[in-house]
């Protein structure tokens, strides 16, 4: 990854209908972007060499050929990893509704979706953007919940992600699988009676530890496999996958995308959640455009904590 | 297995209320026998060395203590492998409504379940108990439906099942699975555009390939894995579940018992198919008690075509 500087007008080029030209302020760091960059088939467009990374940021609206968007407007959705860019799709963009609210929050809390039904609940990569608020929303419903989280190697910060989980975030458990020798056990010792849901963030050994562990019809919310994503020449196999059969799980794929139907009614539970406290929402935000390559890269290593994020500018 | 002889009391004993004593017509010969005996968890009471294999089976009674059955009514259900069982658990049993139909068929045709709502469905095992079904149901529905079959070698044999599938069962096309390389090349020949609904009665890599085919929003139904219960030492991995998530695929296990209460829905949608000759139902009936181990252990090597039963008396 490189950094270019170039000139931009900053005014949609005439003839250029149903556009808008952003300048972007928040850009999210997300496990897929790697994925992508690996040509694994995410059912999204391919990055081009030389092109810029997009993801999903923040950004104000500079100028507007579309119906729907006006100038001085903040928008979320995908935009380039640049100070400014002309967003040629913009009826994925989502206008930003609650100025109440930090504006980086828009492409963290607020993008996810969940709805625990079970008793018992177990997050992976549960210090992460999306399991910090799986655990604290399965809490809210109710269930009995564990996390796991790491780094890559046993140090004090493994210590204190799990600190985090127990006592920010309010899971009942929590553990380092760094220090596990054997997933399987770990699970066997925070789930006697088995796991009900599972949150998998993470893919591979894990999943099959949790495929053993999981109560009849148990289900399996396929959000992430982060262990598959980077570095390994063949992702791991899942050998027991009988136990799916056995126990009449269901395991399910998800992208957020697919439910942005349920953005509004999402809001409505969770803006209330955040200014009352009742949530805690961690962020890491890494200043300036220049820190997104070691943000994307970090995620990887476990070094970060909660949502990861760039902020490009602030306004 | 050996076969035993002993000698039984054609009365329910004194004080045991609740039981059925049948004489045992018809011995349904299934997979997860196999499985049981190899101590794979099934949710079933596990098999005790020198009691007899249990199953379903189509039975007469002979003397019951139990409100619900009498004297020579027909029920199927969990039967031991033997020609006079005490049923300690009636309560399981379903009493056979419909005394038109072949008795053999309560423990097959009758006993499945399925409602493919896609457009492009493929079975594995196509042309055993299950998958013969399957497909000819998802015809009915109007998909298009794709079977693999095969047996231990190439043979005229594996051509049989092939033709069966195409030219009795209807479906739109059939390969020999034992005659392709590449699970994943075969499958991108029949369905150029991807998969939609996979009914899985094999597991391992051919469930693999199919992922790997799946298209956005698939369907997964596992129903068996008879390519891992036997002679592997570690069941097959299966590497690429990022799929599922990426494809947002919903896969689950179900096993008939969980949907018994649709078994009056099943019966008036099937009787009639069956009596107006919609459906094909193909059975290998192998005769007496004694034919049952090879029966079983012939389900592993392919030979057997459609449902595989056992009769042990004819009334």
């Amino acid at each position: 990854m490189s950094l270019r500087t170039s000139k931009i007008q900053l005014k949609i080029p005439s003839g250029r209908d149903d556009a808008v030209l952003v300048k972007n302020l928040y850009l999210s760091i997300d496990p897929f972007i790697l994925a992508l960059m690996k040509n694994q088939e995410l059912d999204l467009p391919s990055f081009t060499l030389d092109s810029p990374i997009y993801g999903f940021g923040v950004s104000k609206v500079l100028d507007s050929s579309h119906p729907n968007f006006k100038t001085g407007e903040l928008v979320w959705g995908f935009t380039g990893w640049e100070e400014y860019s002309l967003i040629k799709d913009p009826d994925q963009l989502f206008k930003v509704q609650d100025k109440d609210l930090p504006l980086s929050y828009y492409i963290g809390i607020l993008g996810e979706f969940l709805e625990p039904l079970g008793e018992t609940v177990y997050a992976s990569a549960a210090s992460g953007a999306v399991g910090q608020l799986v655990g604290q929303f399965a809490k809210i419903a109710g269930c009995y919940v564990v996390g796991s989280a790491g780094s890559k190697e046993k140090s004090a910060f493994a210590l204190m992600k799990v600190d985090l989980l127990k006592n920010k975030f309010g899971f009942d458990e929590a553990f380092n699988y760094k220090e596990e020798q054997d997933y399987n056990a770990a699970l066997k010792r925070y789930f006697p009676d088995g796991i009900d849901i599972y949150f998998d963030n993470v893919g591979g050994k894990m999943l099959e530890a949790v495929l053993n562990n999981m109560r009849l019809n148990g289900r399996v919310a396929l959000c992430g496999m982060i262990s598959q994503y980077n570095s390994l020449e063949q992702p791991e196999g899942v050998h027991n996958l009988i136990n799916a059969l056995v126990k009449r799980v269901r395991m399910e794929g998800f992208f957020t995308s697919d439910h942005y139907h349920l953005y509004p009614k999402f809001l409505e539970m969770v803006v209330p959640l955040i200014k009352e406290q009742k949530i805690t929402y961690v962020e890491e935000i890494a200043e300036g455009i220049e820190s997104a390559p070691g943000a994307l890269f970090g995620l990887y290593s476990g070094r970060n904590v909660g949502k990861l994020l760039v902020v490009v500018a602030r306004e």
